[in-house]
C-alpha cells in the first residue's frame, strides 16, 4: 500500500532548477489602459527623446547665465524683458546678451538662453526691465531635450511586469500599445468522490466543498494567470485522464488537486503518466510531499496534495515560478520579506524544505501549527518561514526572514 | 504672482488625519471568482463548522486509542478489522473495543473511534486482524468537526482585501458570493494647453504627451479603484469647472493633474473652489508642494502638481489612502519595506515630508536625483525613503526603511 508512491522524490531546489517545460504563451498587443502588470515580450525602445525639447522647470526668466554672474541683492543684474514664452507653443523671440524672456514652468527654452532664473530672485522694477538678484549656472532651472530619455533608449525592459510609472513613461513617449505575453491559462482540476462544488448548501457525511480550486484561482491571478476552473472529477478509473485530455490543448499550465488518499494519488499518477511524461513523484517539502510534476508537449502539469493547505503551499513554491516563466517573466517579482524573531524551536529533517506559516506581531514570528488539513491556518498567517533543505531545524530566538503574503 | 498660492499649507500628517471626506462606495454582491482583493463590507461568519465532521488526516485504521497503549514492535496490539470507510460516504460500521476500521485520509471517523493509527505502524498479519506496533493518543491522526472553523466564527474580516486563501475558506464554508464595496471610480482629469493625448505621433514645440493620466490609472487599479480617464482640459477659463461638474456625479474620487505654471495652478484652484470646499492649498511635501485638497458633497478632489513625478508621489502619499478608505478599507495594506544603508547625505527642512526615490543594490539605497520633471527617475526606482517632518536630513551610512514599489 505504501512504499512505491514516492519512487522519484526530488528536492524543491532540484525541481526549480530542473523542471523547466518549454511552453511559453503567445505574444499579443494590448493598449496601455490594459497593460498594468502585463509582461512585455521584449525591451521597448523610445521612439523619441524626452521631454523632446529644452524645457523650463521653474517659473521665471530665460537668460544667458553669464549675464547673472555676480548678481546679488546689493548689486542686481538688470536685463531687458524681450517677451514671454506661452505654454505649449514655440518661442517667438530669442535671448540676446543682456536680455531675458519670461518663462512658465514647462515652457520651451528660447534660442540663445542657457538657464532660467527663478521668479523668486527677480523683480520687474521698471516696465521692460527685470532685476536679477541671484546668479544662475548654465543649465539651471531647465532640462535638456533628452534629459529624461534619449531616443532609442529602453523605456521598459522585456520580461518584467509593467508598473504604474512605466505606463506613464510609455505614454510620454507616444507608445500607446505594448506587445505582451498572453496571460497563461491555468486549468484547475479537482478530484475526489468526496469533493462537491462550493455551491452545495448541505453536505452528506464525509463530503467536503472544493476549497482548493477557488484559492488556486486567486494565486494564479496574482501571478498574472487566467484561471479556468475545470470542475470536479470522480475517482472513477479513466475520468481524470479524460479530463486532462480535454483541457490540455487550451491550457498553458494544468493543476490537479489530487485526492488525498493513497489510492486517489495512484489514480492521479496513472492519469498524468498516460497523457505526458512524469518528472517527479514526491517532493521533499513539508507540507506537500505527495506532489507530482509532469509535462505534456511542454505544458507543465502539477499534481498537488489533496489537502488545501499543502496544495497551496506547493503551488506557491513550485507553481507560481512556473506560471511566471510561462508568461514570459523568467525572474518572478521577489515577494517582500520582514525580519522577525522566531518565538519557538522548529524541527525539520535535513534534505527537506519546510514551509512554516507564521503570524508576525511586534517583530515576533509565531508559527501557526495544526494538522495540515486546516485551511484556517493559511488565512490567519501573515507569511511563511522557510527551513532550508540542509537545516535540521531553527532555534527559538533567532531572527528569521518571513516572506509576506500580498 | 507668488505668495498667495500656498495660503493654507498643511503637512502630510495633518492631511492624513484631518482630510477625511465621508463618501464611501456602495456595497455590491460578487461571486467568489471575482472577489480576489475586493473589500468585504462586513465580517463574514461561517454558516457551518469546518470540516463539518470528525475526519482522518492519515491513511490508516480508526481505533479506540486505549487499545493501542503500550503497543510496540516487540509487543503489538492485535485488533479485529471490522470494515472500511469509503471517501465521501458515511461509515457503515462503528468501532468497538478491540476493533478497528480501515480509513482513507479525509474519511469520516466512525462512531466509537477516537484516533487513527497510521498505516505505517500497522500490518495485516492475518486476514481480518490488524497488528498495531505504535500507540496513538486520543485525537491522533484526525481533526474534530469544528477544528478548522466553528459555526458562526468570522471567516474573513470586513474592511480587509480578500487574499487567495480567504477565497478557499469561503468556498469550503459554502459562501459563494460576497458583499463587497464597489470599486471606487477615480476620474482623472488632465489640464494644460501644452498637454496632448499619448496617441499624438508628432509634437509641435512645447507640447507634451499626457503621461500622468496613464500612470495614475495604474496606481488607482493597484489600490482597488476603477480609473476613468476623463480627458485633457485646456487652460481656458471655465473649462475645468465645466469638466468637474460633469464628472463629479459619477465619481468617487476626482484627480486633477494641474497645469504646472502658477497661472494654471490658480485656474485649478478657482475651478475646484467653485464646485466644492477647499481643505488645503499647498502641502509640506517635496516633491509635490503645489497640491490642493478639496471635497464636494463628501467626494474628495485632489489637485496634483503639474509634473508627473511630483503628481505620482503625492497621489501615493495622499490619494491612495483616500482611495482605500472610500472603497471600505480603513487601513490600507502596508507596503513592504526593506532596510538598506543610505549611500549619501540627504538634506531636508523641518516640517516638510521628503519622498526620495532610491535604487537598492546589495543592501545599499542610492538616491535617484534629477529635476522632478523627469519621469524616468520613478521608473528606475525600486522604492522610496521618507525623511519625516521633524527631521532636517538623513546621514550617509545610516540604515533607512525603503518602501518598495509593487
Amino acid at each position: 500500500m505504501s512504499g512505491r508512491e514516492f519512487f522519484t522524490t526530488r528536492t524543491v531546489a532540484e525541481a526549480l532548477a530542473g523542471f523547466r517545460p518549454a511552453h511559453r504563451t503567445a505574444v499579443e498587443e494590448v493598449p496601455l489602459s490594459a497593460a498594468l502588470h502585463r509582461v512585455p515580450a521584449a525591451d521597448i525602445p523610445s521612439p523619441h527623446a524626452l521631454p523632446g525639447f529644452a524645457k523650463s522647470t521653474v517659473d521665471g526668466f530665460a537668460v544667458r547665465a553669464a549675464d547673472t554672474y555676480g548678481a546679488s541683492d546689493g548689486l542686481p543684474s538688470y536685463l531687458d524683458l524681450l517677451g514671454a514664452v506661452r505654454m505649449g507653443a514655440a518661442p517667438t523671440v530669442s535671448v540676446r546678451p543682456g536680455g531675458c524672456v519670461a518663462m512658465p514652468t514647462g515652457g520651451v527654452i528660447p534660442d540663445g538662453a542657457d538657464a532660467v532664473v527663478m521668479v523668486e530672485y527677480t523683480a520687474e522694477t521698471m516696465p521692460g526691465t527685470i532685476e536679477v538678484t541671484r546668479p544662475v549656472a548654465p543649465g539651471g532651472g531647465m532640462v535638456r531635450a533628452d534629459d529624461d530619455v534619449a531616443a532609442g533608449t529602453v523605456l521598459v525592459a522585456g520580461g518584467r511586469p509593467l508598473r504604474a510609472p512605466d505606463l506613464g513613461l510609455l505614454a510620454a513617449a507616444g507608445v500607446t500599445s505594448v506587445p505582451v505575453h498572453a496571460r497563461p491559462r491555468v486549468a484547475i482540476i479537482s478530484t475526489g468522490d468526496e469533493v462537491v462544488p462550493p455551491e452545495t448548501a448541505e453536505l452528506t457525511a464525509g463530503q467536503v466543498r472544493d476549497a482548493t480550486a477557488s484559492a488556486l484561482a486567486g494565486l494564479a491571478i496574482e501571478a498574472g494567470g487566467e484561471p479556468v476552473i475545470a470542475g470536479i472529477v470522480s475517482d472513477e478509473p479513466g475520468a481524470l485522464k479524460e479530463k486532462l485530455t480535454e483541457v490540455l490543448p487550451s491550457s498553458d499550465l494544468v493543476v490537479v488537486s489530487a485526492g488525498s488518499s493513497v489510492g486517489a494519488r495512484d489514480e492521479t499518477a496513472g492519469a498524468v503518466a498516460a497523457v505526458g511524461e512524469v518528472w517527479c513523484h514526491g517532493l521533499a517539502i513539508k507540507p506537500g510531499k505527495p506532489t507530482l510534476l509532469a509535462e505534456s508537449n511542454g505544458v507543465p502539469m502539477i499534481g498537488l496534495p489533496g489537502n488545501p493547505l499543502s496544495a497551496l503551499v506547493v503551488f506557491g513554491q513550485i507553481g507560481l515560478p512556473l506560471l511566471w516563466r510561462i508568461g514570459g517573466c523568467p525572474t518572478p517579482p521577489v515577494r517582500p520579506n520582514v525580519r522577525a524573531r522566531l518565538s519557538r524551536d522548529l524541527a525539520s529533517v535535513a534534505g527537506r524544505l519546510d514551509v512554516i506559516q507564521v503570524k508576525v506581531t511586534d517583530g515576533v514570528a509565531e508559527p501557526l501549527f495544526g494538522p495540515s488539513a486546516l485551511l484556517s491556518v493559511l488565512t490567519s498567517a501573515d507569511g511563511y518561514v522557510i527551513i532550508p533543505e540542509p537545516a535540521t531545524g531553527l532555534d527559538a530566538g533567532i531572527d528569521v526572514d518571513v516572506t509576506l503574503y500580498p
